[in-house]
């Protein structure tokens, strides 16, 4: 190992998240060794083979951590989200929704990162933000046990599950669930937090970790990931039945209760346009920003 | 080129469907002349660089033509199916129905081919087949106009939408579609058929082609392509709308009426238990079968 202004490795180091994922839990270790080195030298920059392997954040754009994540699941896990939405449409909660923790297929190549541009999808007026935290898969399983489940996430990250209401609230009344209302756009960033990270403020199953929306600079929703009523555990163990979850698979929270638009209603703030300025910040885990155009 | 019990081609061919749809259109030419020739010939085996690149039919297990796609929408676009089952439920159709085609995403992790098993999930009573077509997407492509939509078909496939009915009702109660009524397994094959294959059975946006389902041998189902109230042009107008479609991209017309146990009764058929057979037969497009383990 050579020190010259950093430090080299004789190792090709994975170039994506994803593969980094794939690679298991020894190129994590190995990420938070280098990690390490950097903060205690300090290093600028962090060279392997001459070639610079880390840059200063304020140097780089982002892309979301998982471009084209293998797949995304979204649930629909807070309660006061799911009751005030329904609420809305004068409508009581059902049963079901206490009995399983329930979620569905989003598109996975429609993931945009931090400081992406949201294009306004032409079909709707009512273009809203959902604020949720997502889970990040690390490790292939099938029939993962609610107590096991924890081994298989690799950290969190912020999610923005944008949506087209009035395309929803149509395609909705079919029995499908949300596509249209769903598919333009998700953002997925700033980056992964690991869990490792966030064990001091982890309570069992949950995190208390505030989660907060600004719309233009001014804050619309507040909430907790720690109010989730289904668990990540629940959660995986019902994706997973059956079913084999892999490396990058996404499995987003549903939003927090006051998390959108929808909820606020829009006494509180009118329907997105292009211009608007959406940030969802939620502790240890970022900002992330996106402006529609 | 040179001819030994077959031709040499200087040329690498796609060795999946997948990277073959997204080399475009010229590997397809390519393909349909290297079929010509093995018809003329007639070529039991055809050689590039001495090594075989086709192999007679019953010396092979076909995979799915798309073990992994980049994505599965399933649409709902067979008007007899939606009302006998609404009708089960006691409900009439909603109206929106008939205003846009709807479509959910399904889990393009969980296909499988022609002659694999099909698992029977630990928590489903209620087993049930669905007798589908599915366009295959052969090029890129967003925003598609309904009168362009058939040029970004590469062809055609049966689709078997297996459905775990007990739990999609639980699941569907609460509004978010299907997900682990449907994520275990869809089976997509025998293989794809191309546009130009069918031409003579092409009515404008639509084809005439019979679709059958037998279980055990026995058939239970009966219904036609032609019968499409969505088109494949509408359904890709749908799914591109502010959207990219891409090479590979599986788009399912949804169960033709009579395609499923649950619209036929189970005074008709019981549910699928392991040891069944389903074979599903369109016109053309071959046999795709199934046992249940």
């Amino acid at each position: 190992m050579e020190v010259e202004k950093g430090v080299s490795l004789p190792y090709e180091l994975a170039t994506d998240l994803l593969s980094c994922l794939k690679r298991g839990e020894g190129e994590l270790v190995l990420l938070k060794e280098l990690d390490r080195l950097i903060r205690l030298q300090p290093l600028e920059r962090l060279f392997v083979e001459g070639e610079p392997v880390t840059i200063p954040l304020q140097e780089v754009k982002l892309f979301s951590p998982l471009p084209v994540p293998p797949s995304v699941r979204d649930f629909y896990a807070f309660e006061q989200h799911v009751k005030t939405c329904r609420a809305r449409r004068g409508l009581d909660m059902v049963p079901e929704w206490y009995q399983i923790p329930v979620f569905y297929f989003s598109n996975h190549h429609a993931v945009v990162g931090h400081q992406d541009v949201v294009k306004k999808p032409s079909y709707t007026h009512c273009l809203d933000f959902e604020l949720e935290i997502a889970c990040i898969i690390g490790k292939k399983g099938k029939n993962i046990a609610r107590d096991k489940a924890l081994e298989y996430i690799a950290g969190f990250t912020i999610m923005n599950d944008w949506s087209a209401r009035d395309a929803q609230r149509q395609e909705m009344a079919v029995g499908l669930g949300p596509a249209k209302g769903k598919d333009f756009a998700t953002s997925l960033g700033p980056y992964l937090v690991t869990l490792d990270e966030l064990e001091d403020r982890r309570q069992g199953e949950r995190w208390d970790l505030q989660m907060t929306a600004r719309i233009n600079g001014r804050e619309v929703s507040r909430g907790n990931v720690k109010d989730l009523y289904w668990t990540f555990a629940q959660m995986i163990e019902r994706a997973s039945s059956e079913c084999v979850l892999a490396p990058g698979d996404v499995i987003g929270s549903g939003t927090v209760g006051t998390g959108c638009i929808l909820e606020l209603g829009e006494e509180v703030h009118r329907w997105l346009e292009p211009g608007d300025q959406v940030e969802l910040e939620i502790e240890r885990l970022g900002v992330l920003k996106n402006e529609i155009i």
